[in-house]
């Protein structure tokens, strides 16, 4: 597989993370708000940093920080590796809703198109089937496998922090429409987490831990999985 | 208007309420999960009540227990005299949810149909329109009003605890999906906690807080908003 | 009624609310403390906004900072249309309550004065009746009420988030002390935030959502309940 | 001083913690509720022990739940070595909190009578002064004292789980009513733990400890503060 | 590589995470307690199960419930696939850390032993070197890799929910000493919870989403990695 | 006892409290955080206070910003009247730990040396005996003791708020390491903070509270137990 391919991959795979400072989730857990609402201040122009967000001054606060023209009802393009693309409406896309512990999103997958095994350490995550057939499930801390196949209007829940994935084994097109349990649930896919930090983790840790040779091992961690640009 | 109809209004207005000890809902805020999951036991069957709900043995668990096939694709029946239809995915519903801090659902209007000022006193709501044009507004603790119109894909919020409505003002039907930050966000309908409230409250203290002639009060109380049966 | 008398009625009702960045309240939950105390900043002297509020170097804190003159022992003037006032005592007026999850205050009623049905999204309140008998309830969300008639010495529960209200139906004043579980409890009056809100919610939603004739919607709305340049 | 007048002490110091599973407090943070409301199970009835307490079944709860005839407007009897009485009205006596987050009560002083000092570990306190006047204070974790005298109508804070007092030192008798961000703040009376635990702590390191020989340590344990049979 | 060591790789791995009601973690986030403490139940006597864990008798409690006698100074027997053992005492070895927030363990490395990539869902770990030199590091949801080698003494925080790692790189045995955030931080070794789930996750996805050829991807799999009578 | 030991005594027994805005711990509580991390910044250079503190732009954070050389596997001089020494590893001292709800320390004894009644007002601890014999024990709020004698390997908790101890009764030195459910459990030494306060506390109140004649509670007082320029 080419590099510039692999790049789609981890975008698709990431796209739920954003920066440190305000990507993971927090489920059933985000810290109460202590005001109507804490319209949260663009990245880039915050000088303070908390846990969080800082706010807009509330008396500029208007009816579009609560707004975002997401277009969800569109399909999204899902031409990369993976054969998915993962449509995020968080705090980071959408200010209003710092503080008050819940996001949502659209994914879209080719046929065969997968979402990687991944967790959400931040935040609980149910879909609601939209459009074809998928394989979806999450693998509990004692190693069973939950997974079901789902068909449109079928809802599925992917607790906080276990490793969950779909896979369109529908003919055509799917796509699910997510509902997520904190203003910033994050997102760690774990090939990526595992074989394309930077700088790379030692091989022979990796290797002993997949029992896998470091030959493969070296071959998974050349590969491009991370888009460092982004 | 006839009671039958107004029976179906109310059903409208509180389908996101359940029984006291399983309604309201915890937006940003519900309590953290202390273990993988912990599957809700049926309401029915429990006889012990906790904050939240009591839980299924673990090793009994199913994949089903965190599936749901709510149809949450298809279109409601919107016949009813306020031209709308709430699908709540709730604990109550999808008893994989409990501890999870996480709710879907979907709301069907018939063209002029509302979804009538209420609040969710345990979680924010996230709307994304799927189909139609809606008003959809909330009113914050200084009564200003937070209002837009909303066309296909675009995503709103209404933060907890506030009031919010919405508006199908398209020609056709409109329909969302709906994300909340809590496994039962609960919902206060503000025309029916406050007339037709069972017992009535006191007409005179009801004039005196609306401003309005003890026979508009009485009016408004001998409608049977509530269904008392469900 | 005319307009400056209708002021004096929103000033009663909504009067444990604040700005929007630091109104409302959080009952059995605001987020922990992290430190012995956090003393709120002045609202117009802080230029940066955070959840709840940013804090007085602690260095230069004094037992003045956890102290108010609030005079909470004297009866208030109630000549006004809802025959009632209210004095809070929440981190606006008391700023060493920031993060400590408590407030308190006073509320005064004339014979046949009313506290108006209204919410506290974010803190359970308790009343003690002082002086006086009062006819205190709260409407759950199946819109049960719970009511009953209280005398000096009684104890009564507003849980976080329902519809309460009171009325005097003694021959003389009244007043309570009254706890809420947060440093900012909020306060939505329902029929301000309803039938006040600024820009005003519109009539074709309202006269639905009520079932009321749209020129009775059209007289709520056009009196002046809301204080806007408070 | 003689027993029997000792175990007064005891009784005041200790008058807002209850048993182990019911009684300290948890000012900022008492979990969110989950739905309308859970009231408490009588302690003695409860077969199954939780975080907090298991509830009545929703359908039996009435508006008495939320009521507690406290005749907290009364004076009480203060003749006590420490000439003080503490009312509590916690989730303990009031069962409607359970899950609310909130209690109040009410302390009564005769002339410069005390309440010695203590920590509430689970919530901060506020008072308000009813009559008389009252020095009162709290100490930080640097040490520092934070004082004030206070006069009716004065409010003044405790943080969560500080070392706090109050003394009369007006020439005739004063109350308090006080509001407490928990629904069971608990209550470490200082001497108490240290001096009157049972069995009692080594002789040995309390000497250490307070650099006080071990015979004033020895008379110190040997008062009986604690009523055992409580 | 035999089965049978294979066996023990896995217990290495999740010996952190113990049955689904009772294994991840609640680092910063578990709920407050209500009272003192409130010991768990045994699970295997437990009929009632809740978020968390039921509670002993408050009046049978004895010191012994807050005491284990864990043998924390004594190296383990590291003769095992990964070369490592973990000692863990949670809520499941310590009942009386219930609604407490904390936990401990001890891990021991043979030379070159591995504490292979796995998160702790609920919960923050901070390890300190007690013997040896380890290279230890974490990657956060960006794929930035945060390293270092540590020595005797030394103290270094995996933050909760993200990938983190061990290795001895030092010519001797390491062990460390560990705190967590939780009561029950709860246990997701990435080689197992991918490769390991039981039923296997299909393979197609496997492949896709770790770009390796399905033979790798079944040997793998067939590699008996979890104790399934555990 | 001479002044200049009485000032260690207070060092001891006050190393887990730090300033105002950033001592006490918050033990099963600390809010959740919303992002990978928050690395506090030191808070001489912070100039902005908010609870817990504000943090270092991620972009530029580290891996040293998540390691700390405390060499806590070194006995530490416990040459002071408490003959013990505390060695807090928390936020203060860890920016990395910041949002993460954990800290862990070590403390030496002297033989006979002492860690004198006090309580963490924000975080449970749990301490692992790595050398010698303690005697450890806490008061519940009932004034019931727990105790027990440890010897190395042992683990014994003290739950959050209530007073503990330990006294090593062993012939040698004794050693622990301690783990504490919050990022800052802060520190309330109860000898310093009723007899040691600054300004001092009213000797009338005190010697009622204490039933120690005045003369007694003058002595007291009058040994300078903290150590004001730290």
């Amino acid at each position: 597989m080419s590099r510039p391919i692999m790049l789609m991959a981890a975008i698709v795979a990431i796209a739920l993370a954003s920066s440190p400072s305000s990507s993971p989730f927090a489920g059933a857990s985000d810290p109460n708000n202590l005001q109507d609402f804490c319209v949260a201040i663009d990245g880039s122009k915050a000088n303070v940093f908390v846990n969080g967000k800082t706010c807009k001054d509330p008396t500029k606060v208007t009816a579009d920080d609560f707004f975002f023209a997401a277009r969800l009802h569109m399909p999204r393009n899902t031409s990369n590796p993976m054969g998915a693309k993962v449509t995020p409406v968080r705090v980071e896309e959408l200010p209003g809703l710092n503080t008050l512990g819940v996001a949502v999103g659209r994914i879209d997958f080719a046929p065969r198109g997968i979402s990687p095994p991944h967790t959400h350490p931040l935040g609980t995550e149910v879909i609601v089937v939209v459009e074809g057939t998928l394989y979806a499930g999450f693998v509990d801390s004692r190693n069973k496998l939950f997974a079901k196949t789902l068909h449109p209007g079928d809802v599925f829940v992917f607790p906080k922090g276990l490793v969950h994935f779909q896979l369109n084994v529908g003919g055509g097109r799917a796509s699910v429409f997510a509902g997520f349990g904190s203003q910033n649930p994050g997102g760690i896919t774990t090939a990526n987490s595992v074989f394309a930090a930077d700088p790379p983790i030692l091989p022979e840790l990796l290797s002993k831990a997949f029992q896998l040779d470091k030959k493969v091992i070296n071959h998974l961690q050349s590969q491009l999985w991370f888009e460092p640009t982004k």
